[in-house]
């Protein structure tokens, strides 16, 4: 048992109605001795690719054995499983409809085995439980009972990992004659842009003298190293603090300059 | 004195301006040990209705013990009294204006004695105290003085529960001439419209076939088990996660829908 | 070192992203014991001005020793200089870019000795830095060390506190033919409308009868002691929390009856 259990919550719940806290005076009364982080309840409503993204570029800056409760969860009270992980040293609650889909990917990619299990014990939620608030009624008391010491799995049904839901996450980049396609996975609170090239593929482009990469039909061919010296007026392009190709405009919201861009948005670079 | 105590905050103090880190501050100086939980600090400006619904559904969810500090406060600086109450083995601290309604309401029907003091002590004020900010005057230093194990009738002086005011609630439901009558509590941050009948009465509107729910002169009497199932493009009526009576409309803003809800806007039901 | 280090956090990341999670998950690899709180992560994008006034009004209700993480940094990634100071019994951490203008303008009339470093060892960073986020790169985890017991002078290279950048702050208030000139300093979540005038030219404006504020044209003569007794429909002038003169409007935004008032706006009072 860890001494001093982390819980790192996501959500779309919105900072207004007290969700967030509701779901933390539940995990107080299973798990007292939890600390407890917020990632973000400022998924937008229902939007399991954002919440995905948010929890990827977030997961491997926290300590190994945290424990991640994830919500957003249009499909509350359906058939989509409430599952739990152990992926990359850390633990994983929340619904099995693609939340977890680029979380799955990296750790596919690099680190070993994941463990998953469907969250089908009563004894482990909270009585009686409602049919529209599973983050308070299911996935937060799962989470506690995971930080004050029951171990993965005792907490439900073992499920076979590779049957976890990947949907959220576009299509992986891909070349075809000579230009690579790829998508927005993210818009941030800055306005900037950023696609699904990771720092690779972000090298290449930024390295190519002659890439250009376009956008809504807009062409980007500047480049920088940070945002401050990125030119005045102008979309240019720069590697994200998550290591991934980004536009950005100076001072200003690329996503708006480039007029109107949202998570899927293609994008094609040609010139490499 | 608990070992870990909790402060479970709920104001409408927003969050651009530092003035809940500020009370955080005061506690930790007094507190060190207690642990710090934000209900909400987006209580919209001086909506004591919307901050009596918001902790009528986050408190009974926290351990025994929890202390709610709660500051929604327009008539800071006058003759309202400044109040901490023991009530349904958690305590509270706030304005005396109604901001403790619901709980006060829910506690009287079920849970046994309650016990009041007005907050009239200077010892436990931060001095020197200011005109415009109780929160971090009195309201703060006084939770964090129960929170570090003063007893509650050291901190003032004995009032009767009584005198509580319960002015946020709106009237209870009423039934005449065979149909009933009751208002909106509060729209949530998905837009659903929630009304002030409690799980008995939502589960007599939703089994009884025949029933109609009207507001904004609009009819209501699709109904759903949970979110997820309800019809499309029209709104439904389901229970909430508090058990009580909701209009919602898939993938969209009910109170939106209806023309504009707010809480205190009316509801009646025929054909019960 | 401190059995209960409390960290203090002031950005301009907002919440949706999950960045000031992110550095939270970072400070719980290095420092697990440290209690966090948020002062604010919604000062305006790169308002280095907005955030300054936010932590001047702070900092001194935080508990001695607290180390106050602050990041809004328009110029990540350039010359400016990353830096850790011992101000007022506190610590800060955070770009040399005039966030600290107004602390430390209050300290050094007040309060002894500032001590300052530039943070410009990398074994205190985490690796690999990337140039766009050095607040989960570099301020995030040398606040981490402070908690967890690296002392001060060892965490970079000492630097002359006098050199250190006081840019943000307003130029001080000054008389000129019999009049008092100043600026507004903040306008806060209510819309209240904070000049630079503190407490001891507060007290000198408000106790005289005839003196008239002046500000975007329009005159302010009125004054309460607090916002519930202000008279309706006019603007008035009250000491605001932090001792400020401050203008208000009962139950509405000052700043905007004011037809648009933002950090910076001039005010000039006569008849003192």
């Amino acid at each position: 048992v860890n001494a001093l259990p982390l819980i790192a919550l996501l959500t779309d719940f919105g900072l207004e109605d007290g969700y967030p806290g509701i779901m933390k005076g539940v995990i107080a009364g299973i798990a007292p001795q939890a600390r407890l982080v917020d990632i973000t309840h400022l998924v937008p409503a229902q939007a399991i690719a954002t919440g995905a993204w948010v929890l990827y570029t977030a997961w491997h800056y926290f300590p190994p054995g945290t424990i991640f409760l994830c919500v957003v969860d249009p499909g509350v009270g359906t058939s989509r499983r409430p599952v739990s992980l152990y992926a990359g040293d850390r633990f994983f609650v929340g619904p099995d409809n693609g939340l977890f889909s680029y979380v799955l990917s990296s750790v596919s990619e690099s680190r070993g085995p994941v463990q998953a299990v469907e969250l089908n014990r009563a004894q482990f939620y909270l009585a009686p439980p409602s049919a529209t608030f599973a983050g308070r009624d299911l996935f937060a008391p799962c989470a506690a009972h995971l930080a004050a010491g029951i171990a993965l799995e005792d907490l439900g049904m073992p499920i076979d990992p590779e049957g976890l839901s990947k949907s959220a996450a576009p299509p992986p980049p891909r070349f075809s004659r000579g230009r690579l396609f790829g998508a927005v996975a993210h818009c941030d609170h800055f306005g900037n842009v950023i696609t699904n090239f990771g720092s690779r593929l972000a090298g290449r482009v930024l390295e190519s003298p002659n890439s250009v990469l376009t956008i809504n039909q807009k062409p980007v061919s500047a480049r920088a190293a940070t945002y401050a010296v990125g030119p005045e007026g102008e979309p240019f392009l720069l590697p994200d603090s998550s290591g991934h190709l980004a536009i950005a405009v100076r001072n200003a919201s690329a996503a708006t300059w480039l007029g109107g861009v949202l998570p899927g948005t293609r994008v094609v670079v040609a010139g490499l």
